[in-house]
């Protein structure tokens, strides 16, 4: 159950089966840090190549394919005093017709006060004058190591995980990544200081951050994509292209999730999601969007 | 101000230029029932024809197209104790391999309590046995007469509204239609007392309703799609396959809601909604998918 | 076996229970005539409203719903010297980022020839000099009633058919509808010189036809989808959004033409598909694209 | 200009920068072998891992990012004389109600003969007892490094190519890349000694083949995703899901090939596209869909 301190000063691009940066064992908490999309760090230096340079991989001791990684987010805080964002909507989220008619790409500076817990544009114009905005730090991008040593871009995302830019991976939340490569081969980066659904701008606010999580190794467990646990939820995260996709793997997942672990049939687990199930759209602009598949613990608790 | 009590005799099982039931003016109140989506009525008597048959058309004086309607959901109660679902996800929602694994449909009825304000199994198996949802009623299907003289089945939606199985739509909610023809012809039914995100079973809790809706008329006022209002949010529906166009078109639809109704640039919109938009799945089972793109009203309180 | 001359003056905009213009019987050939897209006559007169006025809707004697009405398409031929097009790619038909580059729309005007058989611009630009393509004159919107007395716009497509915009429905080819209502209602229109796959300009050569057909009903012979047999090919028809629900209709719409008309079992069909099915784009434009499943009638002749 | 000749014996499972097993010059000519999808080889003796084992990759000297590598393959013949697919039509390309009925899967062998250039059933079943389709070979995967130092399993195709499934890969054809890595890395593999459109079945007549191929390289030639040209046509290869979006990577290729390469403005080739385009579903299994946009060369020789 140690405590690692893990100051990063190489980033990777891919996720995939790189040199470990440190090997920590079930239990450990790791505390580090990230740099954001493009590589900036907490002094708004460039530290690393655009786009979302992952910190570590972290390696698992004993973890193996066929095992589940259970990271539990214990803290996630900005590391600098500002963010930025683009300033238009993603064509592909809009008509195609009315894709024509956005404005030109900016990159736009937030002021982000970790400490109040808001966000607001350094330099509001007069329609947002007074928008302030709740910080919910996240992760954007992180994972394990894919299948098949493969080594994919930090842009997309799959059942390893990766940049799914999902707004609910916050503080408190574990989350559970199938393992697919000997010690797992953790990574994590582009911290968001808040973002809405689907990242329809192609960022949230993009921000350094420091991070503590907490690794525990599920021997033997074997899931498909990846899980969350948070207060109030279970959920399974689908990535994939179109959205009809990425929600068909998460409602899969959920099934699997309901008849495995909760132990109803196909039947009851049906019953239950259609009249108690919620989606969320984690991202609509990465080369494979998230879907998120939501149960209320609260109806779970009933059973 | 006029209140009017109307109770069907005959039901349209598409959504059309039929011969209006009632004229009614801007700000008047209708109260009025609906049968369920298979036709049964609050006696569970069969009283129409399967899918979805409609009340109305209700006749609004004055209505033109170019016009928007706007139909306050004052209340929405169910006429009996007792509705339907179905026992099995929809082949639609699972990853195609899994479909084959899906248990055979089955009709299960649920008790529905409206005054204590829950649903429950008839008969719970041993896994669901404690499983009570809270009620939520709503009208799955509901909109005005399509563009061009169109008469179109009630298991789809379009601009015009429809079968949109939004489970936002709730008593206390306003909906706005666009209205495309003289009278704009209002039809509702189809009412559930619950229902998860996405009506993945292809159904909700399948209901008779007693329901009270008050129109008001909108001159000149013209939206492109469905919009609403609860009181946390604004927002936009979109319906169309795949959920990709679904969520193009409730995107596009609060572009022009906040450039237009609120006054901001395209690029203070999307700063806005890149950082506090939300969506909901709100079918994605019917031949037209439902995706709404909401936005707090504590964010544009701000503005 | 008659021949029927019929001349319209009134033109439908929506495919759905007209009044019938003509009862024909089974083996009937009907000679008559279709303005273009927008309406213009053989005399490029406005004769009708857009989009795609239909002529029609013919009453075939005895169709009943679960009957199929086959529609030999004898000839079609464009009444008079000139069509028009777009002159600027769908933005639906390139990535999002590439459509705020396309040029703005304008109409561009074609000769055609029929006698010696080929289009080309009326004004060629630079680039275009010697562009002739080959006249194959095609109706881009034809089919039936649609299924529970709905009326839907002939700018999209279903079951019934519709706006399929297939370049490949030309003279010589039989066209298979199942029947939804009595009498069939057979409605056509929306007459092409010539089109490339996909109809992606949002266009064919657009131009008014005199045709020729002859229908023949096949009592209690029931499809799901268009289907066709040309001199080379058998082929379905699916039409949805996006084109990957199409293919799966024109797919399971051809697993079926292959199990029942041609009495292979469903690993048989499979094998022949997998190894020698086309498929063919047919409109990735209108509200409802087409896919077309194609199996040589070379191959099955094999059988 | 030299010919090599290199016989592969350790395979690769991802396209991604492994070590060059030969480095080749712009012009010079490859004579190779490859195993099938599963990994068998002439004898039909296990050599490699499934899926897709590759042989490569190929450096070809002085190529850069930024360039183009054209491929021409010059002869592809089955090195045995038997093939295998499946036997059952995967479950994406039929309704999703229809999936549950297909028969389960089993793999089926195939005659090939080369000399006469057909394949058969080795087992035909009464109803494909005359079955005999001609012999087609081309590779289902091939392609070079990816962008950004990714690996990516074979399984799965992008702008670098892959697993494409494109039956008009066949011999005569010159196929374009564009260079991410230096020397290209050309990997190839998965022969198939036919396919129909789509590789619906999940296999091609799945087989072991001896190439040849040559390479050119074109410096400075900047080109987006894969191209090609065959005796009839030039061609572009879009690689996504859905379908949709295949189709909007190839088309937006074709129009840079129409403007940069033959001088069009965006308007000529759209109304040259418009009445000319063609499409072919190469495969519609693997993890990314595949859209090829053809115009003729018999069209493109008038300009």
């Amino acid at each position: 159950m140690a405590v690692h301190h893990f100051q990063p000063e190489q980033f990777h691009n891919t996720i995939g089966a790189h040199e470990p940066v440190l090997k920590i064992a079930d239990g450990d908490t790791v505390v580090t840090s990230t740099v954001d999309a493009r590589g900036w760090d907490n002094q708004g230096e460039s530290a690393a190549l655009p786009s979302n340079p992952m910190t570590g991989p972290f390696y698992v001791e004993g973890a193996q394919p066929g095992d589940t990684l259970a990271v539990r987010l214990e803290s996630m805080v900005p590391s600098r005093a500002w963010g930025w964002t683009s300033n238009v909507l993603a064509p592909n989220v809009v008509d195609p017709k009315a894709a024509a008619a956005l404005p030109p790409l900016e990159i736009i500076r937030w002021s982000v006060d970790s400490e109040q817990a808001w966000v607001a544009l350094e330099q509001p114009t007069p329609g947002l004058a007074g928008l302030k905005l709740e910080a919910r730090p996240f992760l954007g991008c992180f994972g394990v190591a894919p299948p098949k040593d493969q080594a994919i871009s930090t842009v997309t995302s799959g059942e390893y995980g990766g940049n799914m830019d999902y707004k609910g991976l916050v503080a408190g939340v574990t989350v559970y990544f199938p393992v697919f490569s000997e010690g797992a081969l953790f990574f994590l980066g582009d911290g968001h200081a808040v973002q809405g659904c689907g990242e329809i701008v192609g960022t949230g606010v993009e921000i350094s951050l420091d991070v503590r999580f907490t690794v525990r190794l599920l021997k033997g467990k074997k899931i498909g994509w990846p899980r969350g646990e948070s207060d109030t939820h279970w959920f399974c995260i689908g990535n994939a292209r179109p959205l009809d996709q990425a929600l068909q793997h998460a409602t899969t997942e959920m099934l699997s999730l309901l008849t495995k672990d909760f132990g109803l049939t196909a039947s009851e687990a049906s019953l239950l999601l259609g009249q108690a199930v919620e989606y969320e759209v984690a991202n609509v602009f990465n080369p494979a969007y998230s879907v998120v598949c939501k149960v209320p613990k609260a109806v779970l608790s009933m059973l």
